[in-house]
């Protein structure tokens, strides 16, 4: 099957999912009509087999995360997704590899009402690399996008939903560690198919000070609002560590099976596990209830867990308020 | 290196790179700033090493037809270059490499005005993807875009500059071929390092009815802007191959070197050799005059090389007017 049929069969979309666009698949480029008021977010992500995934992923759920951590990134902007286009290296056009991938990509895209408009496809090593676009309301000429950079000493600091779950999962795979099938199936879902917090992002316009997704793991994300806002943060690491999901399936497990995975292991991955794709961000004391109702309106979980500081540097607590050293490394891809 | 210190050292432009944008890189997303009355003209191309360039290729000129066969994507839609994306797989974070492949990529755009304004470093197989945005104006509401499917019967075909040059240059890389040293420098240069032809796609604004760029092959191509507008076309072959650049130097070389490539083999390479990077486009016969112009505005050649036919098909013919029979296939990346 040549290149060209290849990206008609699977990827060519019915008109009605092109309706906003002057053109999709099919030209020299693309062409995104802009609206009046408002700014373009762009984002890009590249995943690459033996880095992001392994070899034996299933095809439907690497389709889902491609476009899942692009997703994330507009979320972290409180930008409307709009379209993507999907840069495609393959090893061999398969189509029992191509048409779930691109189910699940889709099935992706249509929930977030976010089109399919151009891309490229060629013989490679496994890569993917989406670049998505999203739509940010500029009001009073001022952008209503959420920056790392907005952060006050003062605010409080939340995360959406889980942590450490995705990392968990990673170190099964890994061989690391053992855990019930329970607790993996728990943690795994998280790894493979992550959900992009893109209602709390548009919710959270005009409330959060600062957002960023957490991609890299909590604190290293983090050190990326606090270097760019000039500020400080206390972080209370032992509520972070009752965000990992599969903790409370373990925990069950525990009576049950001999497992031990040290309370320490379970802090780290929650503090620096990586590939969490929820929100991280900052908001006014002022502004509690209106995040709770941001939260809601959104049905996405938040928690508070910890503030923003005038005084720069980043402070770990237990949960009596003491002191805990910061030993944890954000995830670097050429690590 | 890290990723971060990586992406700061060798992309982060000096301020007035970003003056037009809202925000480049280093949030989750950029902010693009879009102007009443246009839309955005989006292209994404991905090179994998050892598909579209070998592991000895120099980085510095790498870098620029990175972002060459993306700013072609632009020139053939008519649309101003603004700003670029560029995800990046590296085996290792090599200075050697990053230094001179930034530096090449980074001339180019600053030469046509376009921002890097984000993307995504990873560890894996070298591979490039860049995705380019541009700016078409929106006239009483109609887009002044160049697209494949506005062609007529009675249109003149004109393709811009040389053809196949970059295709002989590959044969002597693979060793399937060998030419004097002249040649061989003459047709490399067209490889390495193509010139999109942005200057002349903005010329060709109102005047042109149809574009592409011939990037898989001036036949192949071609096939597309007749089957997206559903006409057909006469080719004059032998005119073609004139267009070669290397085949003047070839020629003088004859004299003075027991070489020989067969008139088939030229003529194969001018008609499918792929790489070259030129614009194809259609124009009524009464614009010849403002199609003249605008080569001469944008210091672009362009050769008239046949005519769109309203009855489908195409037709290859000789100098003399009498049919070719059409045996050229076009590049595919998967071939």
């Amino acid at each position: 099957m040549g290149e060209f049929e290849l990206i008609e069969r699977y990827f060519k979309r019915p008109e009605r999912h092109t309706a906003r666009l002057a053109l999709g698949i099919g030209d020299d480029c693309a062409l995104l009509p802009t609206q009046p008021g408002t700014q373009l977010a762009i984002s890009c992500d590249m995943l690459v087999e033996g880095r992001h995934f392994v070899a034996t992923t299933d095809a439907f759920k690497l389709g889902h995360k491609a476009l899942a951590v692009n997703l994330s990134d507009l979320a972290a902007c409180g930008a409307r997704p709009l379209a993507f286009t999907l840069a495609l290296a393959l090893p061999r056009a398969d189509e029992a590899w191509l048409a779930p991938f691109a189910q699940g990509l889709l099935a992706l895209a249509d929930a977030h009402g976010c089109e399919l408009i151009g891309g490229d496809t060629t013989q490679g090593p496994l890569n993917i690399c989406i670049t998505v676009f999203g739509e940010v309301p500029v009001v009073n000429g001022r952008s209503q996008a959420l920056l790392r950079s907005g952060a006050q000493g003062g605010d409080d600091l939340y995360v959406s939903g889980n942590l450490g779950d995705a990392r968990l999962a990673l170190e099964v795979f890994r061989g690391s560690v053992s855990v019930p099938q329970a607790v993996f199936n728990a943690a795994r879902v998280r790894m493979e198919t992550p959900s992009p917090r893109v209602a709390l992002g548009l919710a959270l316009r005009g409330i959060a000070n600062a957002a960023i997704d957490v991609s890299d793991g909590l604190l290293g994300d983090l050190g990326h609002i606090l270097k760019q806002s000039k500020v400080g943060a206390t972080v209370d690491a032992d509520l972070t560590t009752t965000l990992i999901a599969a903790n409370a399936y373990y925990t069950r497990a525990r009576g049950q099976f001999d497992i031990n995975i040290a309370p320490e292991q379970w802090r780290a991955w929650a503090l620096s596990g990586g590939d969490d794709y929820e929100l991280l961000f900052s908001a006014p004391q002022a502004q509690r209830a209106a995040v709770a109702a941001a939260a809601q309106s959104s049905q996405t979980p938040v928690t508070r867990i910890g503030q923003i500081d005038a005084e720069r540097g980043l402070r770990l607590v237990d949960a009596q308020g003491q002191p805990l050293p910061n030993t944890y490394t954000s995830f670097d891809h050429f690590a």
